[in-house]
């Protein structure tokens, strides 16, 4: 008996390609390797305390629907930290979404109709491609490179890709998964181009707290010319190691695309309620002494991958500026391959090393097929014996081609 | 300057009728009127104690992010569900997903590219028109009426709706919001017409447990001849009064859908960690007491509902069978400006009572303009004081116009 096909889009959306040699690494924990996951952005760091204090102090009878635009204690709160970098957010410019994700969906979705395209910057978060297939939305890559630390390539590069059918310009800065930060010549170079050409201007932010070296992130939404045109995507996952919490949000000064992201947001209701308790307080409660710890943590991971890796033969990267990410080029051909072989074929002591190949995070085909991604999540130790078996391994696997 | 439009589908998504009388909601609770909630399905039942148990002892250091397809052990604990009802479902064919609603927009998109079309039976839950219009999906109504219960119509007005974009046909069983529970002879006829047309068929069972009067509600999964066909989307926001959870799940044996699902997970990452702790510990100590306990006290509800209102001069529905909706005839011609007036106008001892307009659980314009879908989710006491005002409300509205 004949049985129905699935959609296009069911087959045709990617597997994530920071997920797909898991099959791989479930094998080698089965033969006792212990796994150093460099491969993605979880955090080790502790969830805050106040997270749970909230959650414990709101274990009540009935776990109800909230707002579908969140809580509104949680987009006052929201409001008042950027308040702290002397940002004027309204709580109405805020709405609170299950995840960074859905935030990056409603955005393309509020922006794009089905066959219109978003003009972004490989390599890019690879997951967008997951949000764009959802949306039927084409992603049109422009090309940044290692060579100048993924920095904008010129701006005739990006409007000669600009179509009848092109409706925004996506960026992720501070950037996953290269760690670079636009400065503001480069953002007020894209609100120019935004501007020149009528489009939306979408800023995923979610590591914006996260900038190294006394750089100080600046946000789309500090360029008054494209206030109807900024959308700022963001998240409490990295900022207050809360990946689990599935909550992000998003703002936007643009009172009819708010109105649609709200109508969008009625159709699933709500998001999660237990955890906007936890986020409000966060958000509330923590200081600065907190977002600079957690910085100065993620800078000294950072220079820990300097010592390690940079300058090293045949392996290239500038320094990242931000973020927890770093996207480096390595002196092998294919490295899908590589990174599969780290799981199947190599370990020191017993234990290997898990990086993401960065072939996944380009649009063009071919392109980056000899970088990888590393996220620097772990604690000092463990991030200089994973990269010390890394950089083992890869030692062996160049000699052995 | 001009500032670019947003998407046609931010527009067009319709606005929720069920919580488009907010507004005046707030202004009646503004000037101190209390408000009777038999508007919307939020349940006034505790949530469990084994939920609110097992996020206290999963407070733990980190809330990281869990499989895209759910907790294993919680998806273990959905299958031993199913197994006490002897419907074998194993844990590979459960993907865990944020809410109902993101269960019914993944059920969508896998079955459907942009354009196709589903066919569904009028009145139906009004968020399907907003997944509708994220998933780029066409609804065609089949329209069910009040005289016959909202049974089905016969099988030729079906098939007349079948053209060559029908990718799969949705019901709600027991439904929201009419409370119906289809029979297998209905079911049967349903998987039927999918065999013969060669299409999905999928059934939001979320209100599977509430079954009155001895009835035993059948799932699609107990139809083998569909077993590749069927999608069950599910939710434990009313099975488990745990609205704010926001957890769902997919149940398909279709491997190649399964699969396609599992891509649209790893896109959005996955589903709140703490809330899936809850939902595990729910399905694993709650035993058959506190499920029988639960669809008796919905069934009292129900019986209240019946002896308020039912035979009353000029309201006319039959005895609901499951969920906890009915939908209600009553002797007005605009169930919208009834329900507006009740919350501007009208009150007993400082108190009204708010339902919601059933045109907007329709989608052909001029259906249902005289019925109310009414939630029976409050206490006896509650149920009788918010019917009476409706009563006295109806009469004086009536008499006036």
């Amino acid at each position: 008996m004949s049985t129905p096909g699935i959609s296009r889009r069911a087959v045709g959306i990617q597997e994530s390609p920071i997920r797909k040699l898991a099959p791989l690494a479930a094998e080698a924990a089965k033969r006792g390797i212990g796994i150093h996951h460099l491969n993605i952005g979880q955090p080790d760091i502790p969830t805050p305390i106040e997270f749970w204090d909230a959650v414990r102090s709101n274990i009540s009878t009935v776990l109800a629907y909230g707002p579908s635009n969140g809580l509104p204690e949680l987009r006052e709160a929201i409001s008042a930290y950027y308040g702290r970098s002397d940002i004027a957010v309204d709580p109405s410019q805020v709405m609170i979404t299950t995840g960074g994700s859905e935030a990056v969906i409603f955005a393309m979705m509020g922006t794009c109709d089905p066959g219109d395209e978003i003009i972004c910057f490989e390599p890019f978060y690879t997951n967008y491609n997951g949000f764009a297939t959802l949306a039927d939305v084409r992603l049109i890559p422009v090309t940044s490179s290692v060579e100048n630390g993924f920095h904008l390539p010129p701006p005739e590069e990006i409007t000669s890709k600009i179509t009848e059918k092109t409706r925004a310009i996506l960026i992720c800065n501070p950037n996953n998964p290269t760690g670079t930060i636009l400065t503001d010549d480069e953002i007020a170079e894209l609100a120019d181009i935004a501007t020149a050409n009528n489009l939306f201007l979408l800023a995923d932010e979610v590591y914006r707290d996260f900038a190294f070296d006394g750089r100080r992130h600046s946000s789309v939404l500090e360029f008054p010319d494209i206030s109807q045109r900024a959308v700022v995507m963001d998240s409490i996952s990295k900022r207050f190691s809360s990946c689990g919490a599935r909550l992000g949000n998003l703002i936007t000064r643009n009172e009819e695309l708010m109105a649609g992201f709200l109508k969008f947001g009625q159709a699933r209701l709500c998001p999660p309620t237990l955890s906007q308790y936890g986020a409000t307080q966060m958000y509330n409660l923590l200081d600065e002494d907190y977002y600079s710890s957690v910085v100065s943590m993620y800078q000294d991971r950072r220079d820990i991958l300097m010592e390690e890796l940079h300058g090293r033969e045949g392996i290239f990267f500038l320094k990242p500026e931000g973020a927890f990410y770093a996207t480096i080029r390595l002196p092998v051909q294919d490295t899908d391959d590589f990174a599969a072989w780290m799981l199947r074929d190599f370990s020191v002591d017993g234990w290997t090393t898990m990086v993401a190949p960065a072939a996944g995070f380009y649009a063009t085909p071919g392109k980056g097929t000899d970088e990888i991604r590393i996220a620097y999540v772990l604690e000092e130790d463990k991030m200089r014996s994973a990269l010390g078996i890394l950089k083992a391994g890869l030692a062996k696997y160049v000699s052995t081609r």
